[in-house]
């Protein structure tokens, strides 16, 4: 049995103690957090935990194997660290850190420890991520030529990021995971209309290798929310529409052919090709509780995350890449 | 009466001699095409037009009044130029030309000649345009925040251009009447999959002053068709799906309320309203049948086009500008 | 060749006519009509179209093979029999009749006379219809439970009939041809909001053998337009929204297993199975143009039309029960 | 302090508790039930709560005030009976019993013990009902045409009552809050596919005075959910998606207008109009949440409850009537 405190008893927090809860392999020991009102309010859910103000108590419990961070982005690094350096696994809340060497440090600390490092990229543990990455692995999809990302709503704002930070850690870790391709470079745009200092509106596009590229609007200003992704390929085309309770998932079986016969080039050059549309049922066991199984099967099999801490290292590359080139207006920031 | 000659009786031209023909200030009269199909096609549905393989013909007929070119954007600029020289009132497909200088060449020659030179900018003519215009002019939306567009579809790849300037005119030319603001400068990025020679997907940022940005998304090869317009001020939303045969376009009464109050600046500063939505009846009446009248009436009373030269400039600016920048990956270009 | 006159101008005539013109077996001769601006209107659109004030110059044209009737209800059986009686093909408007015994009449007629006589029920040549009829016929849906069809919108009010007469025979005649059962008894409810003499609301309940229930709800008052038809079997279920631009016909492998095993019969009696959904290309050829042509074939090979004089009397028969049996609030009325 | 048992710990009962267990004015005490295993789930979530599998120890002790019945349909009568001889205010599950002679008897013997007899029809609620509510009693809609509803999906099959009993309850009590109408009769229809003895595809038509009548289409068998409720009158029509996270309430200021002038009479008799939709904010708050509250008043103040023993009454008529009908192939039942 693997004993697990928890740092953080926000909005996220909560739901990774009933779920650590509830895994057979899992037992939740102890809480922290800085407000007093949330660790009253989760020790009525849970009697039995303990809680304290003192992150700290948690990080030298010998008894705790392993730490999970839910609090705001500028202090993962220096918990996670702390908790590495304590010999506990870590499972960690997105985005992982505020700058890549941050996030870099973290990886390299866990390898030299041989501690499981793990990233809450929830969206990779859903039923429909499961399905998609099949599909593309299968390829079914054929060669990608794109993936287009929209995730929007009004609000919430943050405090302390903009919106990219806030947002694209979902569709940049669910690209990434899809693709598995090494990014080129970012072009970001975007503006800050309330006077925040931060954008609530913003673009990002990622260049990858052969042509291919993403696209990414987060935003916090629009009065419905969106939550669709398109994913393109040479042999089929996904839409994948996460606001729809059934349904989620289409797979159109239509693309272009390109025809490159010499003599007729100029009309022939290209033809559409339109046919069925599939919809697969999307399982819908909680992602939260696969991811946390995961978790608790990796720390004992030591075998690596899905969404290990490189994982989380490429979303913050591009985070970071994505605000260099949103204050320089659109400048194309090349990724080492 | 004013008679009319068509140049170009390809996939647009047919619609542009119907409604030339339905108009009651005006009197088609012949149509030159270079394909002999077209011109017998064209001839069968309308038995008393003339028609002739040379443009000469029309061009150099002094009996004709106005003519409308609806020719691939290549040739508009010739076309129109030996047109305004023979005195003759132009009506221009769009985009304008395929460069800005000649774009203000025509928009000069026409003030000189005094003649008039309208840009055949169909949306700005629809019931759903003219009604947001309404509502933006009278102040109901606020401040305005951001204009996102969304006209994505599986083909029809052009030949000669790529997906900007096919598709993003209309939402460029739209986004100008609305706003009736200067541009500063425009990032655009996109991909060829195909090896057309042309970006087949793209994404256009064009920034305003005071923190307005526009975004346009253009794509020839999404499975699924959307035509999705945002608009967000400070008062209300617009959300405009013309793929919808009713309720295209809804106004939602949410926003954010900024609350500066120093003490409170950290848990207050932003609140969230949502509240009713609304969605006005768009009247239905075609286009294009406005828009003939409207050049007829600009011809006999000298007023100025809604979609004069000025307009189709603009757009041919910012197209230019993202081309350039498509190929510089992002790079932002300014607009003098 | 067949020459074709059409009797009747109104809303659908010319769209017959543009038909019988764009088909290679048949020529269209004379359309006669009594307002003499339906006939000017038609003769613009086809200059090369004789026109007359009076049907009998049609019916009594020795050199017209097939006469197309697209008039008012009331006037069918008269003007069918009299074309029949001068040996002329019928192609039908529906209904068919305003009585089931008028209808019978025709169907003797024409078989005594060997001519073709088909019902023009548009539906069943469109390609969902064509495509659904294909996954009934091979046992895709497996047995029927139901059939489910909703057609509603605000207006047109007719001033001859009820909306079951108006709207519901597409839907009676999809039903008849797909099911090819026999119906066991009508039951129908309804109000007449407007006092207008005829019911604007209605609902018809179609019993056959088996258990299998057909249900149908018309209406003239709803401020949203519907076309939607579910289709339940114990394999499949099928749901068909004819108002969408794509992806009308969605296929559920979803339905319920019935376990009789004794012991467990409480708990484990029905199983629910929710499964993928498919979306099959529907081909997008005008109904019409398919249905002009098969009646050409039948004229010249003698085959029987899929939608013969029988398929029309099926409509009528159920038309005619449903109306006894609204006006008898609910009555069942059976079908011999 | 009002302290509350409650009986019957299934599927509803837990949200029951919650709820009972969150309002200031009431408290839990105890729950029963004859399944040991919900006895311990509830007290899982609920420590503090009581628990027997006896119920009479909830009726029989002078320290409860009120007790809420959540069991099966079939002992709701004897159950509430006990309870109000045993003097306790009844908080009662619907449909609220198997026949309308026992619902008079219930409703008799509250008043004559003066005691709170509520029925648990939930949506009356609803922020959704309640605004509907409004604009009935405004006058908004003008004089109502009809009350359509539709209430379908996959499952869940009930054992011992069909489709109409299961699922209509909600659609009857909305119906019968917002039209203030005593129905005349009932017609029913449906069948039963699997042969489970119950209907599991119905459809229940009401006929009230003045051409009012209100459509129910229940179904077990349906691949796709729908909650839709449409309600038209002379000045407006409202549709209602109930799954709609968003907007769920259209208002359309759509509908016709009858123009008597004689002369004109063919042809002007009715005109359409359709305007403007509105979708006003549907407040959030749980609606049962604000029942419980309701519930806690009417004992306090001895006012009367919205959803009072004669509306649990007007329902179970209703259901009585359409089984009779539905048995006898929509025979018309008349309501006394």
């Amino acid at each position: 049995m693997i004993n697990v405190g928890v740092i953080g008893v926000g909005y996220w927090g909560p739901n990774i103690i009933r779920n650590f809860d509830g895994c057979s392999q899992t037992q939740m020991a102890i809480a922290s957090d800085l407000k007093s009102e949330r660790l009253s309010f989760i020790q009525k859910k849970h009697p039995a935990l303990k809680t304290t103000a003192d992150y700290r108590e948690i990080i030298n419990d010998p008894a705790i194997d392993a730490v999970a961070i839910c609090t705001p982005v500028f202090s993962h690094y220096e918990l996670a660290k702390e908790a590495l350096q304590a010999g506990k696994h870590v499972f960690l809340e997105k985005p992982m850190t505020s700058t890549s060497q941050q996030a870099e440090e973290l990886v390299n600390l866990a390898a030299q420890k041989k501690l499981t490092l793990m990233l809450d990229h929830t969206f990779i543990y859903t039923g429909a991520v499961q399905l998609i990455k099949k599909l593309v692995d299968a390829g079914e999809i054929g060669d990608l030529y794109y993936f287009d990302s929209v995730r929007i709503n009004l609000g919430l704002f943050q405090h302390d990021v903009n919106v990219i930070w806030d947002l694209a850690p979902h569709d940049i870790s669910i690209m990434d995971h899809l693709l598995q391709l090494k990014p080129e470079s970012v072009v970001a745009t975007g503006a800050d209309h309330v006077g925040a200092g931060h954008e609530d509106v913003a673009y990002l596009t990622v260049y990858f290798p052969n042509n291919i590229i993403a696209h990414i609007h987060a935003n916090w200003l629009s009065p419905v929310k969106i939550r669709q992704t398109l994913i393109a390929g040479t042999k089929k085309m996904i839409v994948w529409d996460d606001n729809l309770p059934n349904d989620k998932i289409k797979i159109y079986d239509s693309g272009i052919t390109v025809n490159r016969t010499k003599a007729e080039i100029y009309d022939t050059l290209i033809q559409y090709r339109t046919g069925d549309m599939w919809a697969p049922k999307v399982p819908l066991t909680e992602a939260l509780s696969l991811e946390v199984n995961h978790f608790a099967e990796c720390i004992q099999s030591g075998k690596t995350p899905l969404t290990d801490g490189v994982a989380g290292l490429n979303v913050v590359r591009i985070l970071e890449a994505s605000e260099k080139s949103i204050k320089a207006r659109g400048k194309e920031i090349r990724l080492a």
